[in-house]
């Protein structure tokens, strides 16, 4: 049970973080769930700024896992249980760049790395992770999801 | 019927907009319907520039609702009626930023409250409302969607 | 068969390139397979640069081409043939942008035009073409794709 797995993992979900437009977190369409953009949001901590200048590559990559629990606090509140995830299939990582930063996959690895230490097998997809010139708020990462559920 | 429901609104479509290079507008795949990248285009008038400096944000919000009525007239040419969606599942939007310009959710809003005003619960949808460096012959937002259609 | 009308375009496709992270090349989910993220790889050579100075739009055109090739030769490996392939259903072409460089549709017709070329009306497909600021290890282009497979 991923419950069980989380908590091995010494892992907290944190509060679902409430759209910030006329939107929703997520949508369960037949076999699928698709989760529109989340950021590195737990609460009031909020991870802002440029990555490559006022962020730095290791606050990024763990601006991508923060963002990657997020994700999945809005999963097990949509769906009740993560169990219900077949299998994660896609990521898109996007990343809040300063000028010549472009070490996009290592930042975005933040968060398949937690998919992968969750999920197991399960937990590997496929991916981009690309560099924005503009995040809302100024969050440092925002991060997309698509995930098939169990029939 | 979605028609009436315009026609309430006092909205008429926007001519369809021929495809910028070798592709489509949209593609019906099994009971999805994948609508490309769309812009703020009615005829001649094309909203161009970058948010936050020759674009203010309430333009580049009407901008956005301009962009959601060119993808409403693409699905209605293409699946007859737009009575056949069911619902829409996700929009990616992007916004055309000048440097420091974050407020991509406000802007994202004109196309998702024109959803919600058209199609009601069935319009609500998950999202990512973010800022580009560049969008094609610098139209200041462009927008893709996915919806699923009745069986 | 695809094989035989690559070999009469006098295309060899590109060794497969390995992920640059924790993550999958593509992803067979039903009858649609999800390729995230290639790039103009092919063995040593990678086309790497802004496109509006250091890389010219033909180079560019050639890049994004050379990217449909990278991803062709993920999805042979994946799924054995690429005549599993039914149709291409969608393209999300990011172009690697200089400021003020927005002829991004220029650039990805040079991947479309390609798959038109291979799968002939199979090969058409709705599409996005956008200018991001940076992407990974500087390449001049990154290209998704989505395809439905024969039942």
């Amino acid at each position: 049970m991923i419950a069980e797995r989380l908590a091995d993992l010494g892992i907290t979900l944190p509060p679902v973080f409430p759209p910030a437009g006329n939107y929703l977190g997520c949508v369960v369409v037949g076999d699928s769930v698709v989760v529109g953009g989340h950021g590195p949001i737990d609460g009031d901590r909020v991870i802002r700024g440029k990555v490559g200048s006022a962020i730095s590559l290791d606050e990024a990559r763990l601006a991508a896992r923060m963002t990657a629990l997020s994700i999945l606090s809005t999963l097990q509140t949509e769906l009740g249980s993560l169990d219900r995830i077949q299998r994660i299939v896609k990521v898109f990582g996007m990343v809040n760049v300063a000028p010549g930063f472009n070490q996009t996959p290592q930042v975005i690895d933040g968060c398949s790395d937690l998919l992968v230490e969750v999920f197991g097998e399960a937990g590997r997809h496929t991916r981009s992770a690309v560099g924005l010139a503009e995040l809302p708020f100024d969050i440092a990462v925002e991060i997309e999801l698509t995930a098939q559920l169990r029939p």
